[in-house]
């Protein structure tokens, strides 16, 4: 209920077109509306395309084939884009019992359906240190891509042979914001910040071994850049780095 | 050198107008050209500017006010405006030795000499949760100020009291980009990025005792957010936050 | 032996009805009374349900079904409630083959044997924050429930959408006691203790990736609440959590 | 406004004995009624006596002297009870320069202004393990006095001689409630939890040395307790034990 | 070669019944004597019964079947008792093959050849919390017995339940050494050595979950332990417990 | 009280000769008997002796000069002797106030008062890697020595000149334990185990800068170390050690 | 292009031999020239011979066999040597269909295809703590093996007992540089450091259990080594030490 | 003694030249001739420059400036070049009492008295990323310029302004060895031996804030480097590296 229609009620209430307990019902229905769909072991959440952008996307981690469908079930009857993140084959083929377009990215480990969203107004460069990093990189991709943009993907090009990363100097200004995803020493975003005057968003990922630490190395490698301009994600947030460039790209 | 201006020195010696060995050395010269001015202790980047849209930040931690001064003195010189971080009131006794117009900022514990920059398009909301937070905020407004951007402050709306951020909804909801600076456990990004439609910047603070372990904790809640769109940047780094959103508010 | 019994034992040696060597061996055998079943690999401790008002409890975890259903039998075989935390169904089989009226609580991974006990004086509100989060919060209730106390469920109301939790403060304020259930940034017991008068048992999760680190990230966030009235278990205790409140729910 | 002054007001408007347009406003102003005082650097909450069941309390650290005081004079102006708590003697001299009979607790490191406020039903033990631990131990005494307890210490019952804290046995089960304050191992909590039927909320303190790692010992050591019924507060967190006992306590 | 033997050889040289030239081989050789048994992937040290009063153990993770067996048999062909730790029953045929008097204890993991050694003077009391701590009490214990001690278990007297170790005074204080295995928080051995005057050997375990971190939580707490004579080994390292203990014994 | 005079008081009850009532208050006053003194601030156990074969020792750290002389007068009072751990020449002034032939020992940072205590049975060999271990070595010398041990220092040999500890092989096999003190990677522990056959007490400590962590590296090099008989205190517990190596040197 | 070839092709533009658009475009080929291969997941950087004296290395780790086939293929065709480390024998089918004289070396979990480089000067002396660790070691082996070097193994030498690597000492003195592999708590090369003067490249393995922390110990004891000469890789990295023990060995 | 010395000691007393309780006096001496001088506190070592190839270093961290003078003294008086580390003024007082010639270095914190010594073959290169390692890096360079290398600073070059480093490939390319000093992130070592064919030594240093936790991030970011080359010592150990550095030149 919108301050307007709150005067107009008020305005129905002293014209005697509308009685005041029917008034007052109304008021407190409107505090109480709700806009959550309750499926007993979860709450989706219809407002969110209003207040966020973008429906409410599934974690499949922890949650079985059963709860996902019935959940992307929700989601699609609204005609809204669905994204499962950390799914399996068997989500896959229990979204689809529902929803036959579902599509499966087996590198991204994602499900989607895609809908139509306002496009984002630039390109997102993703750029990725070695081959290991690729799914981490493609969960973004796959996320940003569903929300609407254009995404470039820049893949290999880690510090160890840093002439990788130079020539693609021209892509990388090209972007309106980039991801950055690596392993290891986490070292790339640094480097591409430096080159540009973009937001970076950088992504640790577990690859590595030792005292990666289950990519713990990263990430601090990534906190502690002396670059301007870049701020970080969860470990393996493939998924959290595709909606933060999305954001930006849709300013 | 600029493709065109290759092309114009060949032409001149195939023309005859420019000998061999001259243009030879034009061309290991131009690859050479050293951008960088060099203090001995420092190389100051005068590129910096064009490659990121801002020039170089001083740093002022385990520098002396000397080391900073003559820094500063560099990057004014050109016509730059000045930001030194972590500086202290002898820092700034030692700037305005040789910049009349420096400014100090107490409790942001900053040092500027403002100049003209492009203006960011649209106002960076700047959110902290309790009191003690503020001088990491503070740092984060001079940063982005100083950048061109304009800054709103919501302080002291920590989760623990609810309805003090659910009543800043508009002010949030007016944002381009929001920064959210929290100690203790670091819940603020979450409630506030679900509130919202544009990227948060979050900063951890190392506000707390005990437990909260220097700001692990709030970094940690940070990463782990629930939330979409929330990226985070090192414990205590203002600086970096206001630098984030300024790109942002700049694209 | 209580201090009345003791007076009596006296008066009896004084008045000749009793020979003191019958009274020093009475005396010293109450010394010595055995209230611990001795299984060779386990004690029972059959004076817990006076000591401390609910009889022992079983901890499924690194026990063989056979140990679990040894322990069980002797626990049952006093009349007390049986309760088995993280139980698989071969442990239900095997206790079940000794107390058919066992049951098996899949989600809550719990084997209970229900008898009459006191009821608990008002309600326990146990507040969860996501899907993956009910296993642990369904191992509280099965707990509080079994102990004797009213509880009611809201679940899948974490801090990303902060009005799901907002919609629940009637049935919050009608607690006695509140359990909060969280994993990633567990940042939900902070707006649920600000919105509240009652003590608030919080119990972190291993739900998350990442810097998560199997619980940790909620841990520390619960220790640093910044809200009254926050006390945490261990990270993925739910029968702690229980456990305490009932306690106080009895109070 | 409540739900019965919501319908008076509509009755009016429809008896035409208030302009709808002022109702409008009413409406709106009530909506947006600020209860929060606003100093700049804090928000003062005058409605947390009625949210939490005590007024708001001033976390001394990071302070300086001139803001407790300000946010003291607006507590004590309402007649709430005044707790400043890690404050030291220059923050109280601010404070008397306002309050005249505000206390200092040199050992606890807290001011107070004491107010009636309701009684607790019960005592609230308060063990502690060293000398060492005495002043947390005395914030969670003061807390708890201040909000209307009455409080028994049993101090230095370390568990390296058992027999002092199974001395103690009358008192403890004496209790409603009961807090344990140790450092070093922390293991008092789990003897004290395994002896009694009550809650038992544990504090972790920072006394040690070497792998104490600053409480970290004596915190894990109490989330890890065997014994039922305990639940635990932040490291050295004197104050929030001594709330959640006094909650407890007012139940 | 002795002093005593050095000399004579030199005797020898000046009397012409030995060549320098033999006698500077004799000497070279003696420097270089091999009291190892190389194997390839190991070097079998058989003084070690002579430099530290019992022969090499063998520590099973991490080697096969195989190799297990190839150093069992060269310790038993010496006539040594042989202990394999971390073994499975794979390794315990392999070994039977070599060895057909080679005994399993599949609680403690364990493969033992028993020989006659010198017995230990007094008793090692082995003292553990918990039913899921006693595999590792177990390894001590066989560790401990086959190195020729007298060994008694008193087992599931964890401080949750106080009373249960007090019942064991008179058994703890007939100890010489006493080897207290405990896992959660690891309070056991500071109960333990407050009760006696003999040293205490304490084994943290991994039992327990959440922040028991495997086990650091035990660990900790009892390299903290306020009690005096404990002293800590590995976690889970019931081998070097028994070890230490057996040492102390003979002294 | 006895078992023998338990049947004494019960034969006088039984002849009359003394009042049940009587004996009724003697023996609930035996079962309450007061060893401990009460100062206020701590309990002095002066049952210590009896039951640990020494008096109650000090740690001076966190309490005042006045509070170390206050329990320091209670324990020379009785005749035992004092230990003083971590304190300064200002507690030392105040300890002589009170008992004038009070020592202190700078390096060690302890005061004592010597009194005549059993003898150990030989000798303990107390062996540090560096210079800066000195302190830590000389808080478990000056402990043993108080408790009746004669000790044999052996200083600076560490493992980075391994030939410095191989000439000490003859005084480290005369030893009866063996005190090991390193920082920096805790190696030593493991050389000297390796070379003797009695057991040895690790001690890391703090000495070291970067990944030495203060103490953590050394701590987990000696819990890890790969040789018999090794067995670890707290990160510079010379005090804890001198009382283990005490204990094993009294059997 | 190299500086001569410059000053070439300016001469044949001067001479007229050369067109300007010619030469231009050449330039622009020259720094444009791509030394990379794209597989699409990977590039595979053929440079890095000239650059680095050896050809690209594939990490096994989270790549299929068909993408180390594919990047072995490029790698081969070119007559460069091939390593793939972390490899099962999957992968080695896969070369081996590709290649087939590639090898696999199954304790070093490597696949290697020979071919002639440049040797080495002198011999590294690869050391080994325990059985366990042969796996680390024998990777570093093979990767020095293949780059050309002459590789002296001394296994099983561990600290515990020191007169094993003390009877080494002239095959140590006779490296050119060593690599040390050691788990548990990783002293070996502070031993070996002080016995030579050439450097030491320290491995830590992740043999070990309890507080080894999967290797965590052995790096910190390395890191603090007291020895000179000594740095470290990570943990398990036996590839790193070849490579760098490699490099040391061809100066 | 040498074996040809041994050879001809025989030889003599075959000849009978030398009296066979001579040589057997003469050869206990030499195996037990003591290279150590002991100042009580700590063993000078005047073997290593034999053994190591350079005298023994002193850290002066945690030595009073007396301790360091009196070694300083036996150093000096053998002839042998000086070096102490993390000295301050007073040290350099108290040493130049004894030697007049000592020199003191501000930035690197360290006393040397510079003696002639062997060369090193070729140039040592010193990179380090930001001003404020620059004492870290001088402690290195002060410590190979001692030990006879040529060292070249390329100071300021951290991987935000990844241009500076490139612009040094020449110079790192004639490097025979490069150290490579960075905090924050610590990305600096991978891109330089990504350029370079030579060994890279790297060192962490505790320069950053927040999540650099003292220099974790660094050091972690370099054992995880991803390029070939790199081994790293401990966190602001310039010494450390500076002395691997200089074998290498040497060898």
């Amino acid at each position: 209920m919108t301050p307007a229609g709150l005067r107009a009620l008020l305005d129905e209430v002293r014209d005697g077109r509308l009685d005041p307990a029917d008034a007052h019902g109304q008021l407190l229905a409107a505090l109480r509306a709700q806009p959550l769909e309750d499926l007993g072991f979860a709450k989706v959440d219809h407002h969110r395309p209003l207040r966020q952008g973008f429906p409410e996307v599934v974690l499949g981690l922890g949650k079985t084939p059963e709860q996902i469908a019935a959940i992307a079930q929700q989601i699609i009857a609204r005609g809204h884009p669905l994204l499962v993140t950390r799914a399996d084959e068997a989500a896959w083929s229990a979204v689809r019992a529902r929803a036959a377009d579902a599509l499966y990215h087996p590198v991204a480990r994602a499900i989607t359906v895609p809908r139509d969203v306002p496009p984002g107004h630039g390109t997102i460069v993703l750029v990725s240190a070695g081959t290991s990093d690729v799914p981490v990189a493609e969960e973004a991709a796959v996320t940003a891509e569903l929300m609407g943009n254009r995404v470039e993907r820049v893949y290999d090009v880690g510090v160890a042979g840093i002439h990788r990363v130079l020539r693609e100097r021209t892509r990388l200004e090209s972007a309106r914001v980039i991801i950055v995803v690596a392993g290891m020493e986490g070292a790339l975003p640094s480097v591409v910040a430096g080159m540009v005057s973009v937001p970076v968003v950088a992504v640790p990922t577990s690859v590595g071994y030792g005292a990666s630490f289950g990519g713990i190395a990263a990430l601090l490698g990534m906190l502690n850049s002396c670059a301007n301009g870049v701020s970080v994600v969860n470990i393996d947030n493939g998924y959290g780095a595709g909606c933060v460039a999305s954001m930006i790209n849709h300013l």
